[in-house]
Parts: structure tokens; C-alpha cells; sequence
């Protein structure tokens, strides 16, 4: 199956699935106590600068459940956009699990502005609101668009002025660091961001994401936070060795950058066709398709409808998808359109 | 290291390494919608019983908590033994995440009978009580001992008796049957168990658990609750063919029974030097082993204090101990205990 | 203090502390086993129809999460208009006591319509999707206006269709059948509504809501629910009194006309010369104020800002308000802004 | 109807319901912001010394986890005993509102002890173990009993030396000062105690109970706790007048000590002829009562069977408890047991 439904369509890259089977030797501590989790500890600084921690876990959800009650009192509300992934495809975890009341505001192209979050930063003192306490962007967001650094350190500028944390959902932190051509802390770390994720399933892992704390005031309690998210692995060296393949060498760039090639050489091949609703920076393509060729495509291909009042659609790449893939796929558009 | 720390100290099985670069071919739709997951569904079915569903997750504590929302009220408390790991060793996920009360009980051996149920299954109908509904017990224990059928039917008996459902948590469900040397079902389908996890890591897995729905009125809710407890994998193919290594073969009572003999090996060599605290019937020993002794086994090898204020340990075998590391740690403690 | 802040900061109306008083005599079973809370059972029925089943709680908010608890599973969403208690005043309470995810949609004058239901009232079936379960109204609304019996019963078709239930926070029950010049039940049990609180605080009483339940599958754990939610008064008859005292004769719509008479007395004398923001239907007068004559009657009279942004100011009446208190507010407005 | 079933089938004291009929004057800003909260404020501090604040709320249940929430981050356990109001009467509000696990340990005659917490006081630092941050004690007990000075300081000592925090139910806290003859703040604030709670229900009030935070580390969250636990009156002038009307004058050491004078006398009467299963302290007989004693009792009395599997009872008495009550009581408990 040609698939352009989702980056968790993909397989697992050769090389991390060669790690994992590296990692398979002998008895490990576990919960962590394993060396190769030790190993990623020194990674992830490296990386991410050397206050950061790192906090192997086993999905988005997780990740971003884990990191926002770290980073939330019990009456907190967290900012974010209306298309977060937190807010519209966690099944209410943040809510169910940790308590959190979520402020969603319009954001353009999934990108959270000053402005937005103005709307829902207020109240505060006010004992009957939900106290704002965190901005959660998504990095590159759901809708395939990247934040530049100026754009996260004006917003984490404007959180902490007013006693809030940033967070961010990493899920694809690869593929903005691949589309921005700076290292990953330089808008992370540098930027001010209190906490993130990194995502590992969608950048050719099996499974895993990692927590990165970066502000360590918000270090205190995410052992036990992880442990009662249900987010601790006993077998952790299979989670870590995977983040090693990512990070000890260049892999997970390779992997980003190919998937964005491959969204930005689909959007090369169409966009004289249709209409594209966003900027195409990360790895997938938001079209406007009408419904006769739509029918046709979805005949051939998997993909998702995104909001099936406009026709909106999304086409999404990954590591593994080649170049024939989207020349195939492209062909098959402009042939539905014609 | 040799280690008898804990069966989650071991890598993985050959055969499941091998079953997860088999499952990495091509595209496959996520979150449960590819071929592994609906073959597995059918294994499962087969080993379980027809009306049998199963729900992949990462790990017990997720398992556990999964299943037992899914049989619990918003009102409801759990009994359990007081060595049930829900109680001590999950750092209050079933509390937190489910808001469930659970009644810890007198268990020894870390079985309960119907005698220790009693004392907490009453105050139905009260209001001021949180209303017990569910009977939870772990097969094998955490103590490494294992119930007959007739044991948990007597108790699923009392508790369907009692408008109680009876959960178990399977996190070394095969070493239980490896034990009583009869199919899974007949201790669970077959007397009364409505809902269970079937623990794929400690028997040769990377990671994965299974939670299997076996009274159809706690279906309903099932996929929200998987999702919104976090426990939902979206390359989901890679722990369901790890289910299927472990089902569609007999490597899942292999594993188990290798074990346990490793165990029972263990246990044969060295029970006329230390007190046993337990019947050894799983795949673990435990022992009272006096401080200095104590102390140089601690100095060689890894494994777990349990119960410090009487010099309790827990050995711990698994599906990769060998014969040879057993008889060499049984030298080891009959030196220190010379 | 002469105050348009709030019906809430009101005393006692003397035949509810009469009431209260009356109640006052020698012992009386906790927990609801009262004479009074029985009577109040008959009541409540009497006004709402023989289904209904009534539990006195402590407050609105209580009141709401209890209501909600009763008509959500554990996975649920709820659609409530932007403007809604629950999603603006209540601190979380829905989110952080029973997990429950909020959608709020815009609302034109505090009222949802079918439309607005509609852009959340979808994924049903997508687990990934909290599940809208509950479609939440205020009547009258936070911002003074009422819905139509007719309007509630077109929401109610839509929200049954969809599987959805109906619950009215009736916080100010009352005055929307002051208005409406209908009985109780012609806007809740006639058109469909499931659950309902009816508003004891703000129409007179010391302290006290009622949760009614109309539809009785929703009626199965209530008791659990209120005292879980810590809401079970020991001593209820105090509060069930109230509600007798409330429903018993035709207080609750004297008081409830009386407030919304002032109202109207307010707007007449203040409409030509300030721009009202939304009709004035219950017991408040939303309206825009220039800056300079707000400074000047925040000097003299207790009054919330609604919205600073446009300077828009709400002025509430109560049971207690006097014409010549409105008389006096009103040419007190009318100076400020000569 | 005579009754011994509880404190809290008594009405209201007169002085009280005179309290409320005065502070029934005019307009007050609700929520906390009259004359009555403010000199309630000052009350509290006269009483429990300058650091302390109090929040008054609804009932028992809504100040436990109000305070115990207060007190725990998202990952604590509290030791309680195991006949803990929190653990035993709450139907689970700990754990469901705020997710705390209970850790409950036996407790002879109600009363903790260091040997008791120290079964539960570990696992500190362990991942796995929902960390104990709070001891809870009751005072009085809710078995009648009562903690000294000296044996609250001894708790308290440590629990501040392994770093949790002590908690006291006192939903009959005036009990408690009136069997010890000492001031309140002699078994609180000066041995060491966090925070509390202050019963008014039980002694003598309409309705009503006050957390009280003395260590003030306490503090910061605790607007926010109370609002989103549903516990915030708007009318809370009624609330704290009633607080007043106890502590300006000694209606609240009056009142508890009729009911422990009450309680006494019955003791005296039918010492001789029942077994007392617990030293009479505050307000409380449990009793041991053959079965056909206990028929005919119960024809003519209200009071609580406590535990019937050994005929264990709980005559309870209450500030309107009469010396004629009492005398009739035990003539007919001395009649039954002839």
C-alpha cells in the first residue's frame, strides 16, 4: 500500500530497528537503570543544552500529558491553538488525567500568536478561572507549518511576563529543526521554552517519545508524574536505544529532512492544480479537493480528509516515502483533477 | 551481569525480534487498523474464547488501570490483596488517572480467598462508601505463587454473587498456566474472570501488554478508554506482533515454563539452607536470608530486597536464565551462607 | 451598600429564614432521611412531572458537576456555549473533579443555537475524540437573556439525535419562567431536557441548589455522585427547607418576577441613553459604558465590568432591589453620562 | 424523636440561628468578601495565632480534600488510620476529586502512632510508591477518643522529620479541646499541625466547616483548591456568621462540652452493664449490646449499629442532648439488658 495517510503509516528505519536488536544483549536494570538510557541522558544535553533532562516515554499523548502536569499546578489552564493536537486527538487526557482545563484560541495556519493567547491570558488572581499557567505550541504543528525561533521567543517572552510556562509538542520537532536549518535548541533552549517533547514514533522509531525538561524547576516530580501517567517503561534500554540511533548520529535530521523534501516535492507537483491551505514547511500538504476527484483518489490512495466541508484534505510523507511514491501520487492528482 | 533481579531485566525473545522486523514491511494503517492487530484478534479469540477482545497497550500498569476503569463506576472501589502491584507499586495510577479506591486485604502468599474479600466487600448500597465493584487478583502473584481454577471461580462466584465484577492482572499470566499445566481459559474464561491483561514483556517481549475484554458488558467503552489512558500505540502492528510471536506458536508457555523450571531449580538447590517464604510455583523464590550473607550475594549479583525488616529477598528467573546461571548463583549462596 | 454586582450578594428572604427557623425543631435523620427533604421530593415533582428526583447540593457549581457526572460516561465531552459557568467561572471544576472535556462554541447573546452545537457535535465513533455526550445550556443565560421553550426543544431533538443528553444549569431558573410566563416544566420536561439544577441561592435562599433529574436513566448514581462530589449536606434538611419554603407557595416566581421587573425598570430608564448589549429578558441590564462614567459610578455603586475591552458594564437586580434603588442607580447613570 | 444516632441530627443552636437572622442585613460582596469572612479572619487568628487563614467551606468531606489537596503534590499518599472518616465515609472523594492515594494503617481506639505511620512511612524516592507527604489524624476520633498534646507533637515531629505533613479532620475538634481543657491551639498549631479543619456542623451550626492553613507553605493554592472542589459559598456571610457566633464568645467550647458531659453520664449509667469498647472521651459510647437488647433498643431509639459483627454500637450525643434524654436512654438500655 502506497500510503500518504500518516507518518505513523511508516515502518521503523533500518538503522534503529539494527539498535534495537544491538541493545538485545545480556540482563539491564530497569526503568531506566540501563545504560543506554544513561547514554541518551548525555545525548539529550548535548543536544539540548546541559540543564536539560530526558524522560523516555512511550507516546504523544504521554509525552504531553507527562510534560504539562509537570508544568501545572492542580488549577491550572493551559493555552493553546484550536487545532492542537492535545485538544482535538488526545480523547481528553489532559483533562481526564491530569486535570488540566485547555483555553484553545484561533490560531492561522496552527500557529499561536501573542494575540491569540492575550485572549484567554487574563483572569489571573481571579479565584473562579482556571489560572493560565502554560502556552502549549506544537512544533512543527498539525497543520505542517514551522514556528521560526523569533516567533517562539516572542510568545515564551510574553508567557513568562506573565507567570507562564512554554510548552511544546515535539511530535515532529525534527521536522521544523530539518525545515528552519538550525539546531533543535535554538528554538527550544534558546528561546525559552520551559519543556517539550520529541517525538521518535513519526522519525522512523517503533515507539517512543522523549520528554525533554529544560527549565529545571520543573524537574521536581516527573518521576512520579511518568510513573502514575502509566509512561514507564520496564524494558526502558528499547526506548532509549532507539533515541541513540536518532541522536548519536544525524538519522533523525536524515529522516525529517527526506520526509519534508518529499511533502515540499508533492506540493512542486500539485499546486498548480489545487488549492493548498497552508504553508507546505514540514512534512505534509493541506489541499482543497473537489469531491468527484476526491472519491477518485481515495479509490487508490490512503490519506485523510481534514475537514470534509471544504474538501480539505491532508497528504502527509515520511522517511520512507520515495520520490517515485509522490510522482506517483502527484500523477494520480493532476489526472483526477484534469 | 547475571541477574535473578527481575524477569524485566531480560531483552527480548529471538523469535519476537525476529516477528517485529518481519512486521516492518510497507505502509500500515495506525492505531490497530493493520493485518498484525486483526490476526491477533483472532488469536486471541482462539486461546480465550470467542466473545473474547483484545486491546493492545505498553505496559501492566496500563493494562491494569484500562481494565479496571472499564469495569468500574465513577463510585467504585477495587478489592485487592495488599501485595497487589495496583496497590503498592504504581505509584497511584488507578487512584489518579481513574480516581478508583482501592481496598487493600490480607493475602497470604499474596492470594486472596473469598474470607479476605468479605471484609471489604460490604456498605453496598451506602452512599458514604465507595461502592465495591471489582474484584481484583494477580495470576501469578506478585509473590510467585498461583491460584487453581477452582480458587478464582470460587472467588469470581462470591463476587458475581455480590454484583462485583473480578479483573486479574496477568502480567506473568503464562507462568500461571506454564504452572497448572492447563490452556489460559481454564482459569480465567472458563470460572467467572470478566476482564485481564496478558503480560508480553516479562515473557520475551520488547514491550507490550494485552488487554483482553472477556465479559462483553465492559466492551462498550473500551477504545476511549485505551486512548484517553494514553496506552494507545499508533505503529500498534509492532506490539501485536510480538502477541502474535508469543500466541500463534507455543513460544508464550515456552517462555513461561522455562521460567519457572529455572525456579524450581533454584528453589531445589538452595531450600535446605534458607527458609522459603513462599511456595515457589512461578518464577520466583523467595527467601530469608540472614545480613552477612546478604551482603556478598549483593556484592556479585542483582536482585531485589523485599521485605528488609526480616531479611526477605526475591530471586527472580526468566525465559533467558540459564540452568548454569542458576546453579552458579546456588553455589554463590550456599558459600555465603557456609 | 446599595449594590447591581450580583443576586448573590443578597441576604435571605424573611420567609426562607422563617423557613429555616421553622425547620429548627428537635432531631431529624442526616443525609436526606429528613421530613423536609422528603416533602421537597413530592415538590419537585409536583413541578416538574412524576419522573423527576431531586438532590438538594451546596452550590452551582456542585450542582453542575454533578449533573454532568451523571449524564457523562468516563470518555465524554460536553458542548456549552463560550460564555457558560461551567467553562468560564467554575475554576476547572468539570475538568479537574470528573475529567470532563468542555467545547465551547460561540453563543450570540449567551444562547446556543443547533448550528453552533453542530461545529463540536462530530467524531463520533473516532476514538481519538473525547466524546460529545452532553449539550450544557444556562436559562436563563449568563448574560440575562432566555431561551424559548420552542428553542430548548429544537436543541433537545438535535442533541437526542446524536445521542447526545440535555442539561440546563438553572442557577437562574426562575427568572426565565418569570419571563417566559410558563410553568417550569414547559421549558425542561415538556422539550426534552435530561438533568437540570434549579437555582435556590440566587432567588432568595441562604444556600442551596437543587439537581433534578428528569430523565431517570441518568438517576443510577446519584447518590454516589453528590457525595463523591462532596456535595451531601448531613444536616439537609436546612437545605431542602429552603426549597420548600421556595415551592411550596409561588416564592420562587415572585422573587424571580420581581428581580426581572427591576431589571426591566432599569432598562427603561437607562436604554436611551447607554447602547444595551443584549436583550434584557431575567434580572440583568448588559450595557456600554464611556470610561469617564465609569470611573464616576464605580465611585459610588458596586457593579461588575464585563468586558474591559469595550467597556461593557453588568448591572443584576435581585429579590431584594428596590424600585427606588433602580430609580436612584438609573438617574445616577444618567448624570455620568450627561 | 429522641435520638443518639449522630451529632448531626441535631438542628441548630439559637444563638446561631440569631447569628444568621442579624448578618441577614442589606448587600455584602459574596464570596468571601463581607464584614463576616473578614472578622472571621481575625477570629481565627485570635484562636489558632497570627499565621493561620481560614477558608470557610460546606462539609467535612469538602475540607478534607480541600486541605489534603493543599498538602499533597499530584503523586502523594496519605497514612491515615483505617477508621479514618477520609478512608472509610467519604465514598472515595480523596481519591476521586483529588487523586490522592489513602494509606490506610490500624489504629487502636481510633488514635495513630508513630508505629502505626512507620508500617506506610516509605518508599521514599521510589518511582513506584505513591510518596507519603501527609499524615491525617481525626480529632476527636470517630471513635470517641482523643489525641494529647504531647502524642499530636510526637506524630508531628515525625512526620516533619521524614517530610510530610500533618493534617487533622477536625469535624469534632471542639470535642477534643473540651475533654483536654486546653486551648485549641495547645493540640494544633503549637505540636506542630499543617492544617485543619474546624467542624461547625457537629457543633451546633446550620451547616459549615473551616479549613484552617497554619503552616503557611500551605497557602499559595488554596483559593483555587476550594473553588474548584466546589466548596466556595457565594453567600458566604451565612457561612462565616455562623463561625463567629462560635468563636467570639465560648458557644463552641460550651457546646461541646454539654455533649461531652452527655456523653459521660450515659457512660456512667450503663457502664456496668455493657461492655465499652472505647475509652469515653468526647462525645460517644460504643458499646458491645447483645442481639435481642439490641432489637427492642432499636425499636425506640435512632443510633448506629458501628460493626454487627459483634454487636458493636455508637451512641452518640450531641449539644442539645438533655440530662432527661440521657437518663431515659440508659433506663431503657439498663430495661433491655435485664
Amino acid at each position: 500500500m502506497t500510503s500518504f495517510a500518516s507518518d505513523n503509516y511508516s515502518g521503523v528505519h533500518p538503522e534503529i530497528l539494527a539498535a534495537l536488536a544491538a541493545a538485545n544483549e545480556g540482563h539491564q536494570p530497569s526503568y531506566g537503570g540501563d545504560v543506554y538510557t544513561s547514554r541518551l541522558q548525555d545525548a539529550v544535553r548535548e543536544v539540548f543544552g546541559p540543564p536539560a533532562r530526558v524522560y523516555p516515554v512511550f507516546n504523544g499523548t504521554g509525552a504531553n500529558v507527562v510534560a504539562l502536569s509537570a508544568a501545572c499546578d492542580r488549577w491550572a489552564s493551559v493555552i493553546c491553538s484550536s487545532s492542537a493536537h492535545i485538544h482535538v486527538d488526545e480523547c481528553g487526557a489532559p483533562e481526564k488525567v491530569a486535570g488540566i482545563k485547555l483555553l484553545p484560541v484561533p490560531a492561522e495556519h496552527g500557529k499561536l500568536t501573542v494575540d491569540a493567547i492575550r485572549r484567554e491570558a487574563r483572569g489571573f488572581d481571579d479565584e473562579h478561572r482556571a489560572q493560565p499557567q502554560v502556552v502549549s505550541l506544537t512544533q512543527s504543528t498539525e497543520l505542517g507549518t514551522v514556528y521560526t525561533p523569533d516567533e517562539i521567543g516572542t510568545i515564551a517572552e510574553f508567557a513568562h511576563a506573565h507567570g507562564m510556562r512554554v510548552h511544546v509538542d515535539g511530535a515532529r520537532l525534527a521536522n521544523a529543526a530539518a525545515h528552519l536549518r538550525v539546531p533543535l535548541r535554538a528554538f527550544t533552549t534558546d528561546v525559552g521554552v520551559d519543556i517539550l517533547s520529541f517525538g521518535g514514533t513519526k522519525n522512523g522509531a517503533l515507539l517512543g517519545e522523549a520528554v525533554v525538561v529544560l527549565n529545571p524547576e520543573l524537574d521536581r516530580g516527573m518521576a512520579y508524574l511518568r510513573k502514575s501517567a502509566m509512561q514507564l517503561a520496564s524494558k526502558m534500554r528499547f526506548v532509549s536505544a532507539q533515541f541513540l540511533a536518532l541522536f548519536e548520529g544525524d538519522l533523525w535530521l536524515r529522516n525529517a529532512s527526506h520526509a519534508n523534501d518529499m511533502a515540499a516535492r508533492l506540493h512542486e507537483r500539485v499546486r498548480d492544480r489545487v488549492e493548498v491551505s497552508h504553508p507546505v514547511q514540514a512534512n505534509a500538504v493541506f489541499a482543497r479537493v473537489p469531491e468527484a476527484a476526491l472519491a477518485e483518489l481515495h479509490s487508490r490512495f490512503r490519506f485523510y480528509d481534514w475537514d470534509e466541508s471544504v474538501g480539505e484534505v491532508r497528504w502527509m510523507t515520511s522517511f520512507d516515502t520515495t520520490p517515485e511514491d509522490v510522482d506517483q501520487f502527484a500523477e494520480a492528482v493532476r489526472a483526477a483533477l484534469a
